[in-house]
């Protein structure tokens, strides 16, 4: 630990300010600093870089704190540092200054930190046969084994992520191009990724399924006949687009391509409907024979 | 727990197809369903469906399961249903076709299975300032704490879902802002979600903080000045950027705004650089004061 009269020597070298959002004016305070205070939970974190002297909590506070000991400067790890923007040619494939940044903390560090295996659940199907309400079923079932799930719903990221996309043909596609890649981020993070989304084209759902490692793909196809989903309608958009009122709608005037290798297929039919509970079972059941609910 | 008699009794209703990618021939075989084949860890998932009739595991397989006996059958969820494609409005903002899905798994819930908050934390600096190297040692440091933690970074981000935009400036804006999307999803799905890209605008920095909820958006300002970052340089861009070989490099042709808000500010000067362990800890600490350690 370094002592409080070596970090004020420090000072005058830098600063660090630690500047709260709200407020305007900076209140520059000096404390002693204690490991508690911190709370580091790792003794060889401790060891190895001296603390900073924290700053007393406020509105807007300065922490000074003081040099590391250890000598590891940044301008000694040349090679890692990153920059993203700046630069002119015109994509990343292409080019030869955008760097894969690696970082020592891998996907199966956070799988063992959650024991599970990060991996994506793609739910494909028509408007209403249930994809979203497999989805959540599925994600209620997962947390209850204290499994960490997330749900990626394409009406959802419609409003965000996809909120420029329109629902021509080529946007359509990239829609789901860029589900996939988040699905795929969420998946690397440790997160067993609930994507839920018509996607009904076979070239689409199998460009998502190659950005992933043999197996974490896993598709589930809601296999509905286009006349329960019609009669459900939840929506009124079956209703509208027999009207007109809506074109290009999947299974109306548009086409679904059923998938020709998911790794589970939930048929319904009329009057044979099994609750979300038992559909979500199935999907569990499979993740666990697949040993995707363990490290 | 449904005997097997009336799993038997139930087959004739309604099937399940579980079948792996690889084989085109299926097989199907009936089991006995035990727990122990499911390894169903929650009594009360348990008790509320009753299990499927598990296959035998295969290259190929086909899994036949009963019907629940809850009643709550997909045909009676209406409202919860999904679609995603297939509707003609131009985008999402304007549509009222597109509804927001809510799950009974919330954001806070995942923060207590995770012991932690969800949040984003955004470094921005200029090319060489050390973003990455912070980013890395960040995510060490949490995850020796037991914290789940995940790096988006602008570089990486380039090579997948941004892989379609160039470096102008429109495309700039629309790489800062899907990052912040897919921050916000990460945040909300409990990660601590570290992004780390040049983001050389205040306002497009602004636009991605205005997506979280207040104070979960942790701006952290590596403070180097252009001449230090050029004198690291250490993919030799600024090299380039000086002899005309890329146009509009952030910090030479084109303007970086330091940020105005950042909660953390990380001033490194020539000479009295800190260890990336170091810098790495006023990030912790700060994010042990505002409780985002902890759920």
């Amino acid at each position: 630990m370094t002592a409080i009269g070596n970090n004020t020597l420090n000072l005058c070298k830098t600063s660090y300010l630690d500047l709260s959002a709200k407020s305007k004016c900076a209140k520059v305070v000096l404390l002693r600093f204690r490991d508690t205070e911190l709370g580091i939970g790792s003794g060889s974190l401790r060891s190895r870089f001296p603390a900073p002297v924290k700053a007393m909590e406020g509105s807007k506070t300065t922490t000074y704190v003081s040099r590391s000991s250890t000598g590891d400067a940044l301008t000694k790890d040349s090679g890692k540092i990153s920059g993203n923007g700046g630069l002119q040619t015109s994509t990343a494939g292409n080019s030869l200054n955008i760097v894969w940044h690696k970082c020592s903390v891998e996907k199966k560090d956070r799988e063992e930190l959650l024991n599970q295996k990060g991996c994506v659940i793609w739910i494909t199907g028509l408007s209403g046969s249930g994809k979203s309400t497999l989805a959540c079923a599925l994600s209620r079932a997962l947390h209850a084994r204290g499994k960490l799930a997330y749900i990626l719903d394409g009406d959802n990221c419609r409003h965000g992520l996809n909120r420029d996309l329109s629902f021509k043909a080529e946007d359509r596609v990239e829609n789901i191009r860029r589900i996939g890649e988040v699905a795929k981020l969420l998946a690397d993070s440790g997160v067993i990724c609930i994507a839920s989304l018509i996607s009904p084209f076979q070239n689409d759902r199998d460009a998502c399924r190659a950005l992933l490692p043999d197996g974490d793909f896993i598709e589930v196809y809601m296999d509905v006949p286009l006349e329960l989903c019609e009669t459900r309608d939840p929506k009124g958009l079956y209703k509208l687009a027999r009207a007109g009122k809506i074109k290009g709608f999947t299974g109306v005037d548009d086409p679904y391509e059923p998938p020709l290798n998911s790794e589970i297929v939930l048929p319904q039919r009329e009057g044979m409907c099994d609750s979300p509970h038992a559909l979500a079972e199935i999907v569990l059941s499979y993740l666990e024979r697949k040993g995707y609910l363990e490290a």
